[in-house]
C-alpha cells in the first residue's frame, strides 16, 4: 500500500488542446505516450478538462449551434477579465464547433457575440435600449437583433459579470440549449463565493484526497502554478470569487515578510479569472511571528501589527480579498487566552482589513475538545450558539461568522446549525465540505449536493411571516446584512483528475453551482454535470445520474443511519469503521449506543438542551418523538432498539436493513456502469467501475462491521437472518494455515468473526487453505485482505497447482498500520471453475510492517453476466 | 522536427491485463498515468496488444461461447510449447469470457479443452479414434463428444502444432465463430516461415519505422527482452517459425564468440513460443573475424572455420534455425572475391550447419549498382535470374535462394520475379517486406496483402499442365523440393504499437496468416484483423477494411502508377518525391520517361530482354503491347505520353487522374475513419486520425510534385484542367514577406510553383502575410510548411491581430535537412470565418538549420460538416 502523499508527485498532465501547441505541450509532459506526429491531441480522457472539456458537438445539436452562433467575438471591454471571457468562448466554440470566432475590437457589421458593461452599451448602442437594475457581478444573455443583424448580448455592471455570463453561455451551448432567443438574466445569490483549501506550505493537505497542493511545495509556492491558472478558470466558471490558499490551521509563517511574494504569484495566476486570494491566518501571529510579547486582541501594539501587516500584504496583492481566522478551536491560540471574546478578536483583523475593502471570514467552529463523556449533559452541538450567539451585534460588518452547515462536524447526516439565524446583526457564511472527509475520502462516489441543499432549503423559522432558509440567512438576505454567502472547503490537488476521483469532481461543481444559485435542483446540477462532464448520450447521463443522486442515501445507509453520525474512527483516519471511537473520549461526537439503545438526548426536556437552541417551530419537531424525522431519531434522542420508526420498523431492524440495503445499491452500481461500457471513454471507464468495485468491497466492510457491532451490543438478531450468518464465507482462521497466526482485530467489528491472519515471516511466505465441497460450478472468488500502509504485501491464489491470480497489495488507501477495517480490501476473482474437494490456498508474502494479513474467503455462484450489446 | 530515433527510448508500455498482477506491471511501468488504486487495468487502447487483445466478448458472441467452451483445458502434453499454449488458452479465454479455466494435467471426467499430440490420444483415448495424417506443425481442432462429456480437442503431430492449434481456437473465438461442431484441419504451406528483422546491433533499424530495436543496443542484446517474448507470442499466433535477428546487410561482430551468450538470451525469450532463431551473417568473416588471410568459400581453412564457429553456436543455441546470407550485392563481400560462384558461397555455410539440421537462406538480391544508365539494353531487372538460374542444381539441399517478389526492390508495383520457377532444382523462398520502405514508411497506411498476393497468386506456367503460382513454387511444391517458404521483413520495433502506426499492424498479421495459407483472401485477412485488432462493431470493421482493402492502390494511384515503380528519392530516404532521382545513376530503378514518353522496353525484341526471362506464356503476355496490363504498362515498355491504355485513355491523362484519385481517396478515408468517432476507443481513434489527415497531405504533395514533372516534361495540359491550376492556392512566394526570402526548391516538383520561402534569421522570425479577397464565409487553412529534422522552428498564423494558431515543426518524419517533399507538411486550420480585406499572416521562427520553409497557404471553403449521430 502507498500513501497518497505519493500520487501527488506525479507531472501533471492535461489534455491537450485541440489546436494550439499540443505538440508543445506533450513536449514538456514527460508522459511520453504516442508519437507527438501530428496536431491532434492524441489523449485519451483524463479527468483534466473536468466540467470544461468543450466536447465536439454532435447531429442536431451541432447543427443547431452552427447556425445560432454568429462568426464575431466583439469585445468591447477592454478589461482583462473580459479578455480572458472573450478567450474564453474562442476556446470554448472552437472545441465545440470547430471553428475560431473574429475576436474582434468593436461591433462588426454584421452578427456577433457581444461582450459589454451595460455602460458601454447605452454609449455606443442606445437604440438597443438594454436598460436593466443588474447587480454587482451578475450577468444578461440577451439575443438582439438589430440592423439586419442579429447579437448575442453578454452584458453586465462590471467585467466579473461579463466573464461568469460567457460561461454561462458556453454552458448552454454544450447542454445543446438554444440561444436563438436567449433572454436570462443572472444574478448570483451572495457576495461571498469562496473556496478555502487546507493546503499546507510543506504541499501536504489536511483532508486532501486528490494530490498534493497545487499551491505550495517545499515553504514555498510551486515553481510552476499553472494548474493555480487552470483551477482558476475552473472556479470562473462556477462564478467563484475567491480563494483561502492555505490551511485554517495557519501556519503563522504565512504573514511572514518573506511570504509576500509567494501569495503575489498565487494572486496573479488567480486575477485573469477573478479569484481572489484569501490568506488564512493564526491569530498568534502578532507573537509568533511580530515580535511581540502578546496577543491580545485589545493591544493597541496587536492592533498596528496587524494593520502594519495587513497593509504591507496588500501593497503586493491589492485585490486581496481578505483573511479566514480559525481561533480557540482544537488547539489554535485565541482570544480566550487574554480573558477577550471572539468578538474582539474578529474586529481587531477586521479593522486592519477594512481600509483595503478586505473582509475577514471568523470560524464560528469553536468547541471543546475534552469535554467529559460522563456528563450527559455536556454537547459539542451546543458549541457554535453558546460561543457566538451572545455575541450577535458585536461584529464588524466586515465580518463574517463562518458556520459549518450543522453543529458536529460534516458527519454524513446532521441538522442545520443552529446558529444560523441566531446571529440577525452579524454576518454569516455557511462553510460547506467539498472534500470527502467523513464521506469516503474519495474512494467513495458520494455526490454531496443533495445533502448541502438538505440544509441550505431547511426552514429555521428565523422570523415568523416568511421563510427563512439557511441559504438566505447566510446569504445575508434575511435580515439584509451588508455581506454573507458560502464556503467551500475544495477537494482538488495535483492529481491529474485533480480529485482523486473522476465522479467526485461533480462535488466541487456542485458547491460552485448552489454558490451562485442554491435554488437549483439537485437533479439539474447533477444532469448538467454528467452531460458536460460525459457527454450527451441519454443511457450515460441516465445511469450516472441514477447513481450520483442516490449516493449519499447510499452512503448514509452503510456508514451511519438514523442520525448517528458516520461510525468511523474519529479520533484516527475519518475512512473505516471504527463505532465505538466516538465514545469515551472528550471530542463530544457521541452517539452513545450502547447494550440497551442508541442517541445521544439533545431534548431540552430529559437532554442536553441543544433542541432548544432552535427557534420554537423547529425545536418542537426536534424534541419530539413524535415530529421528530427519522433521519435524525439518534441524533435528538436517546432510545432502545426496539424502538419502533414512524415507518414501524425496529430501530435495531433498521440499522441492519440499511446497511445491506447500502451495500447492495454500491454493488448495483457496479453493474450500472457496466452497462456504460462503450460509451464512456476507455480511460474513465476503467477507472470509475475500478472505484465503484473497490467501494462496493468497502461497503461490505462497513455493512458487516456495523452491524455485528450492534448485534452484539443488543443481542437483538436480524429478522432477516443476515448478521451473523455467511454462508459463502470462509475464515482465514478456520483454514488450514502454514506460517500465518490468528490474530485479534481491534475493534473487533473490522475483522469478520473478529479475527483475522497474520504473517509475521519476514523473507518468506505464508498460505491459508481450505477444501471446497460445494457443488461443481462457476464461481467469483472474494479475498478480503489487509492493504496496510506500511509495506507492499504479494498474495497469490491458487487453485491446486493452477495460479489463479495474484497482486501487490500496493493501493493509495488512506494510512493503516494494522489489520483493520481502513486496510481492509477486497480483491475479486471473477469465473472460476470449482469442483467438489478442490484446494484452494492463498499465499501471503509480508514485506515490511504489512503482514500481509487475511480476514476470509467468500466463494459465490458467477454473477457476471453477458455484456449487453450495445 | 524530431528524427525516429528518438521515439525508440520510450520504455516501453503495455496494456495491462485485466487481473494477473496489473498493478506490479504499471508500478514497472513509470508512466505514471492514474492512481494505481485498484486492480483492473486503467490503460486506454494503445496498441501493444495488438490482434491479441481478447477483448470481452459480447452479446450473442459471449453466450455461445459460454455454453460451448467447458471449464477446463486439460494439457497431456508436457513440452514447454504445449505449457505455452495451455496458458495462452487461459489467458485468451480469461479476457473474452472472465473465467479463468481449470488447468489440469489429465483428461477430467467432464468436458475439456485437450492438448494432446495424435501419439498421446491413439495411447489414452483408443476409442476416440482420432486418426490423421497430419503435417509436421499442422494442427486439428476437433469436437468430440464422448461418455457424456463434450471435448474441444486441439491436437496434432507435434507440440508445436499444439500452440498453433491454439491460437487458431482462440482466433475463432474472438471472431464469434462457432466451436459446436469444429472440425478443422490446418497445416502450414510451407516449413519455412521466417520473419527478418533489419536490426543493426547499435539499436537502429534499416528500414524501420516502429521504433529502435527490441533486440539489440550498444552492442549487445537489450537488458530486457520482455518484448522479444512478447514479440514471439505475436508470432506464434501465426504460426511464424523463424526470426532472423540482425540485418541482413549483417556486422561481422555478430559471429564473435562474445555475441553468443547475447544471441543465447535471445534465443530463450523466443523459444517458449517456438520462434527459433536465425542469424544474419557476413560472407567475410573469417577474415575479419577469423583472423584467416581468405574468405575464398573452396578454401579449406575457411570450411573449416565455418564449421567451428556454427557449432560454437549451436552448443549454446541448439536450436538455431540457421542463417541468412547477402553476398556480392550492395558493396558487400561476396564470391566473386575469389571467382567463385554463389553456389560455392553458399555451400560452404551451409555445410557447416547441415549437421544441426541447420539450413542457410542466401538471397538473391544480387545486382550491380553501378550500371551504365546510357546502355539501353542494362537492366537491373534481369539481375536475379541471371545470376542464379545458371547455377540450379548445385546449390545443397539445405540452402534456400531468398527471392524477393519483384526483380528490383519492394517498389510500389512489380511483376514477379522471373526467378521464382526457374530453379527446378534448387530451393526456393519468396521474400517480402512487410515494413513499408518504399510504402510510406508507416506515414501512409498501404495494407499489403492484396500486393504480395499479387505476386504470390501469379502463375509462372513453369509445368506446362498444372498451375505454378508463385507461392506454390516458393514453397517448393511445383518441384517437390525439400524446403521452401516465406520469409518477411519485419516493421515492428520499440514503439508501443510496435509498428508506428495502429493500422500498420495489419501487414504484420497479413504476411504471417499468408505465410501459413497465402490461399486465403485478402478480404479474409483484413476482416479477420480489423476485428481481433478493432472489435466486432460492422460499422467499425467496414470502414476499416474499405480503407485498408483499397489503400496499396491508392498508394500507387499517388505514387507512381502504370509500372512506373514509386517515384520516390531512391537515392536519398526512399520517402518523398523525386521523379528523376531513378535516372542516370547506375541503381538500375530507371523509368526512362523523358519528354517524349516514359517507360523501359524490357522487351525480347527491342529492349534489355528481361520479358524474355519469363516462360514463354508469360513472356508473350508481356512482351506484347496488346496483352501487357496496363498496371505494367511501364515496366515493360517504352510508349509516347499519348499512347493509349486499354481502357482508351492517354497515358499522360492517366497519370493526372489517378494522382487525383490517390490524393482524392486519402481525403476520403480521412472522413470515413471520422464517422467512427465514439465507436473506436479515444486514443486509437485520435492518433489514426492525425495519421490519416498527415498523409492526406502528402498525398497532395505527391499528386502535385508528379503531376507538375510529367506536365513540364511533356509540356500535355490535364484535359481536365487541374495540373497547373490551384484557384485556392496562394504561393508563399507571392506574399508580402517580411524577413522570408525566395528559394528555388530542387527537384522543383517538391515544392508549389518551383519555389518556396525560408527565414535565415537567426533568433528572429519572418513573415508571409496576403489580404484575402474572396467572399465572406467560413473556410479552412491548409499551410503548407517544412518541418525539417535539423531544428523545431515554430510558426504562428495571425488573423489580423488574433492568434488563430501556432506550432512546432516537431513532427516525426523521415530526415530531411531541406525543402522538400520529405519535409513538406500541411497544417489544416479549419473553420475560420474570413472577410473580404482581413490579412492573413503567417509567421515562422527558424531553429538550428530549419529555416521555417513555407510552400503555401490554401484557403478552401469549409468542409468540415456536422459529425454523423451515434
Amino acid at each position: 500500500m502507498k500513501t497518497s502523499h505519493n500520487r501527488g508527485a506525479r507531472t501533471p498532465a492535461r489534455s491537450a488542446e485541440t489546436h494550439l501547441g499540443a505538440c508543445g505541450l506533450q513536449q514538456t509532459m514527460k508522459l511520453a505516450i504516442l508519437f507527438c506526429f501530428l496536431a491532434a491531441s492524441v489523449y485519451a480522457e483524463t479527468g483534466y478538462d473536468a466540467w470544461l472539456r468543450y466536447a465536439p458537438l454532435q447531429g442536431a445539436d451541432r447543427i443547431r449551434a452552427e447556425s445560432e452562433i454568429p462568426a464575431v467575438v466583439a469585445g468591447l471591454d477592454t478589461s482583462p477579465l473580459a479578455a480572458s471571457a472573450q478567450n474564453e468562448l474562442i476556446r470554448g466554440l472552437r472545441g465545440m464547433l470547430g471553428r475560431t470566432l473574429r475576436a474582434e475590437p468593436n461591433l462588426p457589421g454584421e452578427g456577433a457575440v457581444v461582450l459589454a458593461t451595460l455602460d458601454e452599451l447605452r454609449r455606443s448602442k442606445p437604440q438597443w435600449n438594454l436598460a436593466a437594475d443588474l447587480a454587482p457581478e451578475a450577468y444578461w444573455l440577451k439575443r438582439v437583433v438589430s440592423g439586419g443583424a442579429s447579437y448575442i448580448v453578454i452584458t453586465a455592471r462590471d467585467p466579473r459579470g461579463l466573464l461568469y455570463g460567457s460561461f454561462a453561455l458556453l454552458r448552454q451551448v454544450s447542454l445543446g440549449e438554444s440561444l436563438a432567443a436567449v433572454d436570462e438574466k443572472s444574478s448570483p445569490y451572495a457576495p461571498v463565493r469562496w473556496v478555502n483549501e487546507w493546503d499546507n506550505l510543506d504541499g501536504s493537505i489536511e483532508r486532501g484526497y486528490g494530490g498534493r497542493s497545487i499551491f505550495w511545495e517545499n515553504q514555498k509556492a510551486r515553481e510552476d502554478l499553472s494548474r493555480v491558472a487552470d483551477y482558476g478558470r475552473m472556479l470562473a466558471s462556477l462564478g467563484i470569487n475567491g480563494c483561502s490558499i492555505n490551511n485554517v490551521n495557519a501556519n503563522p509563517r504565512i504573514l511572514s515578510a518573506d511570504m509576500i511574494p509567494q501569495i503575489a504569484r498565487i494572486a496573479d495566476a488567480f486575477r485573469p479569472w477573478g479569484v481572489r486570494v484569501v490568506i488564512a491566518v493564526d491569530f498568534g501571529s502578532p507573537k509568533t511571528i511580530g515580535g511581540l510579547d502578546t496577543f491580545d486582541p485589545l493591544d493597541e501594539k496587536v492592533a498596528a501589527w496587524w494593520k502594519t501587516t495587513v497593509d504591507a500584504m496588500y501593497a503586493a496583492v491589492p485585490d486581496l480579498a481578505g483573511f479566514v481566522l480559525k481561533a480557540d478551536s482544537e488547539g489554535r491560540v485565541g482570544p480566550s487566552a487574554y480573558g477577550r471574546t471572539h468578538a474582539d478578536a474578529a474586529n481587531v483583523v477586521a479593522r486592519a482589513l477594512l481600509p483595503h475593502a478586505g473582509i475577514l471570514l471568523y470560524r464560528g467552529f469553536v468547541y471543546d475538545h475534552h469535554m467529559d463523556w460522563n456528563n450527559p449533559k455536556n454537547d459539542r452541538a451546543r458549541a457554535a450558539w453558546d460561543n457566538f450567539q451572545p455575541l450577535d451585534g458585536k461584529f464588524d460588518d466586515n465580518v463574517l461568522i463562518q458556520i459549518k452547515n450543522g453543529p458536529i462536524d460534516f458527519q454524513v447526516r446532521e441538522p442545520a446549525s443552529p446558529l444560523f439565524g441566531a446571529l440577525e446583526k452579524t454576518n454569516q457564511a455557511i462553510e460547506l465540505q467539498i472534500t470527502q472527509e467523513y464521506f469516503g475520502q474519495s474512494r467513495h462516489t458520494v455526490f454531496l449536493v443533495p445533502n448541502w441543499k438538505a440544509t441550505l432549503d431547511f426552514d429555521m423559522h428565523a422570523l415568523p411571516d416568511v421563510p427563512t432558509p439557511v441559504k438566505a440567512l447566510a446569504a445575508g438576505r434575511t435580515f439584509h446584512r451588508p455581506l454573507g454567502g458560502f464556503v467551500g472547503v475544495a477537494n482538488i490537488g495535483l492529481d491529474e483528475n485533480w480529485s482523486g476521483n473522476q465522479l467526485s469532481q461533480a462535488n466541487l461543481y456542485g458547491y460552485g453551482r448552489l454558490a451562485w444559485n442554491p435554488d437549483l435542483s439537485s437533479q439539474r446540477i447533477s444532469g448538467e454535470w454528467t452531460r458536460l462532464t460525459f457527454g450527451t448520450d441519454p443511457k450515460v447521463d441516465q445511469a450516472i445520474d441514477a447513481i450520483q443522486l442516490s449516493s449519499w442515501r447510499t452512503y448514509e445507509d452503510y456508514t451511519g443511519p438514523l442520525g448517528l453520525q458516520t461510525l468511523t474512527d474519529i479520533v484516527g483516519n475519518h475512512y473505516g469503521v471504527n463505532v465505538e471511537a466516538s465514545e469515551r473520549n472528550g471530542w463530544g461526537q457521541w452517539h452513545r449506543a450502547d447494550e440497551k439503545g442508541a442517541g445521544m438526548d439533545r431534548t431540552a426536556a430529559t437532554g442536553t438542551g441543544y433542541a432548544g437552541q432552535y427557534r420554537p417551530p423547529v425545536a418542537r419537531v426536534y424534541e419530539s418523538l413524535a415530529t421528530c424525522p427519522d433521519d435524525l431519531l439518534l441524533f435528538f434522542h436517546h432510545v432502545p432498539y426496539t424502538y419502533r420508526l414512524h415507518s414501524g420498523k425496529t430501530v435495531i431492524q433498521y440499522i441492519y436493513d440499511s446497511h445491506y440495503q447500502g451495500a447492495a445499491a454500491v454493488e448495483q452500481y457496479v453493474e450500472q456502469w457496466k452497462s456504460l461500457r462503450g460509451l464512456v471513454d476507455e480511460q474513465r471507464y476503467k477507472q470509475v467501475l475500478a472505484q465503484l468495485q473497490y467501494q462496493a468491497g468497502q461497503a461490505e466492510v462497513w455493512r458487516d462491521a456495523v452491524t455485528m457491532w450492534f448485534h452484539r451490543a443488543s443481542h437483538l438478531d436480524d429478522a432477516a437472518g443476515r448478521v451473523g450468518h455467511y454462508p459463502n464465507r470462509f475464515e482465514a482462521e478456520s483454514m488450514a494455515l502454514d506460517g500465518y497466526t490468528v490474530r485479534d482485530v481491534t475493534p473487533f467489528e473490522d475483522a469478520s468473526g473478529g479475527q483475522a491472519v497474520a504473517c509475521p515471516a519476514r523473507g518468506g511466505s505464508c498460505s491459508a487453505a481450505m477444501k471446497f465441497s460445494g457443488a461443481a460450478g462457476w464461481y467469483d472468488l472474494r479475498v478480503q485482505y489487509f492493504d496496510q500502509s506500511n509495506g507492499i504485501s504479494h498474495y497469490r491464489v491458487w487453485l491446486g497447482r493452477q495460479l489463479l491470480d495474484e497482486w501487490d497489495a500496493n493501493l493509495v488507501l488512506p494510512r493503516a498500520i494494522r489489520l483493520d477495517s481502513t486496510s481492509s480490501t477486497r480483491r475479486l476473482i471473477p469465473g472460476i471453475a470449482l469442483r467438489p474437494g478442490d484446494e484452494i490456498r492463498i499465499e501471503g508474502r509480508p514485506d515490511g510492517n504489512d503482514t500481509a494479513g487475511l480476514d476470509y474467503l467468500e466463494i459465490v455462484k458467477e454473477t457476471n453476466s453477458p455484456i449487453a450489446t450495445r
